[in-house]
């Protein structure tokens, strides 16, 4: 699993350098890993309307799916901070979870280092399509 | 602080009732203490293109701030599913660490009964508004 | 009918001064007049991960709902520009049409002057909730 | 431009078979057209957390940027509605409106029948970037 890791994360850090993000000018790339073996990568697009922005992460996701994937195994994140691995925003894990609760998630740092952590711990008490169908 | 408790959670099952769900028949109703004692409510607000809704724990954020709080110490949140707590989706966990994550999350079943968490354990290694000054 | 556009305008106007707009430092004001008369301020409240951002006009229409009021006649919006009149940004025209098509707009200048239009005109063909039932 | 606009509306229908709407049951194809002369496809893809939805054209955008394209001329989308011609969402039209307003939109019915609008005409008096700089 080693090499596609290091796959994972420079395809992730290579991915922002894509990112549109003219009001934040805060670079997010992200790439994902299918269940059968394959890497795809987003990054943020922004908008005038702050609120039509769209993470790095989600656009991955978004891209996957109308690409034919809908099972995945792992996640790359990298920005520009240095000094700290940060988890993605909340809309994002939401997003990670609509296809399943176990992501393994990397969280990644301009130099290519990373922490490995997972939807599990950053989504505790999750709400998940599941629950929709409780009522 | 129990009968502020009971009234936060009693407030939040009331705006339930209030919601706009047309589309998942799903009605939830959030309440906020504000760190001066008021409570705010709101419901959830959905739309016709799915992506424009917004849940209830947003709604009230965004009314307490156009009344002019910024300062929260608590939310209670309900929905209609009566046999597990769950937690707000990521993208309210993310609105609520905009204003602090000293949140305490009151999470509510539809007879009243309440399971207490708090923003920091429902996320994570969070993305917050410091991050973006990091780069 | 002119006194009650006067006061919508001039509640627009004030509501942005409650504006939450770290990020883009562009306040805005809404203010919704319901059917039976009622006025209902809002203001852009902004978050970090700013696909999260609502505008005014979203939260003031989020906040009508909450407090009771589906059916609305007009709306004013009033942003920081002064020499020229600008719509509402797509999403919340969307929003508005969720709660009928006959909305006035009336798009407000810092000095309180205004330019009349109307959500038919700013939303031509129009996707609504009546096209969720076509299929 | 013919043939050009027929694999477009072709590609666009298509698309709208990837669609991920557990929710809805309403898919969507969306597929763009880039100024080189590139096709890029999205479909919508639905959230538990309605609110976290995206639909097809921005689905499309999203990709296309990353994919490296920033320069557009033209949009088809198309649902599963027979008997009219249905515009995008305000939130879509918000979000082609980032990269210039000049789109041509094939508005196209699952015969492959389209009516060809424009942004222009879709999205009057608009918000648009220039506007931000503008305070
Ligand atoms: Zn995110
Ligand atoms: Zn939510
Ligand atoms: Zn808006
Ligand atoms: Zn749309």
């Amino acid at each position: 699993m080693t090499d596609k890791v290091n796959e994972l994360v420079s395809k992730c850090l290579q991915a922002r350098d894509m990112a549109y993000c003219p009001y934040s000018r805060f670079p997010v790339g992200a790439a994902i890993l299918t269940a059968d073996g394959a890497i795809i990568t987003g990054c943020n697009v922004e908008n005038a309307s702050y609120g039509l922005t769209v993470c790095a992460e989600r656009t991955a996701v978004q891209r996957a799916v109308v690409e034919g994937h809908r099972q995945f195994t792992a996640i790359a994140v990298a920005c520009d901070i240095k000094d700290q691995f940060v988890g993605p925003c909340g809309a994002c894990r939401q997003v990670l979870m609509e296809f399943g609760s176990d992501w393994i998630v990397y969280l990644t740092k301009p130099d290519g280092s990373y922490k490995e952590t997972s939807l599990s711990e950053l989504l505790p008490l999750a709400f998940s399509p599941a629950h929709l169908a409780k009522t």
